[in-house]
């Protein structure tokens, strides 16, 4: 049990993290809302590279000690939290930062990471391989791995920063509704929001094609891997859960909503061409929630934590043209 | 020349609007920057009602007596700055605010005026009408006129906040590029960028269809009003310049670039879809001037003010479809 956390790691994480990112806005709904009811975006889409992966690699980055730091980090994501962990190292001065992915990956994306300064290394075929085989690199290079969401705390409390952040901006808001992907953004936001109002309510969302966590509290089974069925555009959400947020986020959430992949896209729509923001199809699931089951979702001022903006330009013309 | 305001009044306006507003993003292009070029994005479409009009109107608003704000404020605009002013009213809990329109102005606009709190009153059929009736009636109830770009100091100054602030979050920015409507904008922003940097390069941007600045220099004519050649998708820049822009900006301006409205299109779609930020069109011809006119802008830091984020739905559809 020795790596669980609590709300002081978040605060702890908040006091780290804060110098080197700007607060994100939280910003009303001018569409969403009804008479008896607020909705609120908490835009992590708009935190520096574009997703709240940034406060956990940093957190995690700036425990490190120094000797740490001149052997180097290391993760494995195509995704933000590969870009992130670049990003975060170039902030800090770490010069021996990699990032592995699969060979699939597309250019774009390594151009990406690479931007900002990390090693990109190509191994193995898939997502899995990478992964195992990257695992093995970097332990006999000798240099740190950085956790995306498997059971870091010190990542896990800094995606939790997001939950203070906005909770100090509007103090008012009585219900948090978060993307569930791995896990580790709610269980942190959860962690430290119960602890500040206890009676907040915590409602985490998934695609219905991948419902991992749903399935793993109904299954009691902790799923690393976990299937889609058919397709899904959020990229950042499938697969399986983390290992730390399966054993904690069950004390602390009160509903777990799986939402249709066609009332995600129209989620898409609706921020891009009335709320007129760009966010990723992962986190416009938050946005479906509130579209398809508003009274399941409930409270009087909600946030809907928007935790990325990127999404593929691709996709974005498609489901405008929808 | 008792109406001239200089870089001391921008630093006033920032002290008496910054504890109301956020600071808005300035972000880095990951496409537009070249070997030895970058380009930064001063995002002033994520500002509070989505637009950098908030900082005059509320400068202006915070100069009032009580008496005057006991009195009231009423404003003639269907577009950003009657929405600013709106809001602004609100925030200062300012209770007679008035926003008149033309009786044409579409349901949409005057709802969002509505919902921060401002009376919407219609009048005249078109906007001109609407200004000479709206003078007259705000006269004849002893209300305060609050100017949107004519010649008011305390609007100038306000929008000028936006050069001090990018200034502050990157002093090696060389170079500014501003898109030019009335005029208060690019004005506010060079008298204070060139106090503060004096070899700061500082150029206008219009759409060719209305290009009035440029040619009120070229003829030696203050253009109050200007006709459009053909149509604009820049809601925000056509029309006449400002008095007091006319009289001042000669001094201060580098150099003025009239964009295609094509070019314009490109410039929205790329933010969308590359960037990732919905920008209105009017924001978007800085982000034209560069893709048509790299060398001529020039810079080794190159700061493109997005001045909104306000853009039809429709539009966003039509030009993701080019």
């Amino acid at each position: 049990m020795n790596h669980m956390f609590t709300a002081s790691d978040v605060f702890d994480a908040y006091q780290r993290i804060h110098p080197y990112l700007p607060q994100t806005p939280l910003e009303e709904s001018f569409y969403l809302g009804t008479e008896n009811r607020s909705y609120f975006f908490k835009l992590e889409s708009l935190q520096h590279v574009k997703s709240f992966k940034i406060r956990g690699a940093l957190n995690k980055l700036l425990s490190l000690s120094e000797e740490e730091k001149h052997r180097g980090v290391a993760t494995v994501s195509s995704g933000n939290h590969g870009v992130a962990v670049s990003y975060a190292s170039k902030l800090l001065g770490i010069e021996r930062a990699l990032v592995i992915v699969p060979t699939i990956t597309p250019k774009a994306k390594i151009k990406k990471i690479e931007y900002y300064g990390a090693q990109v290394m190509l191994l193995g075929s898939n997502y899995d391989e990478a992964h195992t085989l990257g695992l093995a690199y970097l332990k006999q290079h000798n240099m740190t791995y950085i956790d995306s969401y498997y059971d870091d705390p010190m990542v896990y409390a800094g995606q939790g920063t997001v939950a203070l952040e906005l909770l100090s901006q509007n103090p008012e808001i009585d219900t948090l509704v978060v993307p569930i992907g791995g896990g580790s953004l709610i269980t942190g936001c959860a962690v430290v929001a119960k602890h500040l109002k206890p009676d907040i309510r915590i409602i985490g969302v998934q695609t219905d094609t991948c419902p991992a966590m749903i399935q793993a509290y109904q299954d009691h089974v902790f799923y690393e891997t976990f299937p889609t069925t058919g397709t899904s555009i959020c990229e950042s959400l499938v697969g399986g859960i983390g290992k730390l947020s399966y054993e904690m986020l069950a004390d602390y959430v009160d509903d777990l909503i799986a939402v249709r992949e066609s009332t995600i896209r129209r989620g898409v729509k609706h921020m891009l061409l009335n709320e007129k923001f760009v966010v990723e199809a992962g986190s416009a699931t938050t946005v479906a929630a509130v579209m398809d089951e508003p009274d399941r979702i409930g409270g009087k001022n909600v946030a809907l934590v928007i935790s990325g903006g990127n999404i593929d330009g691709d996709l974005i013309r498609t489901i405008i043209n929808e």
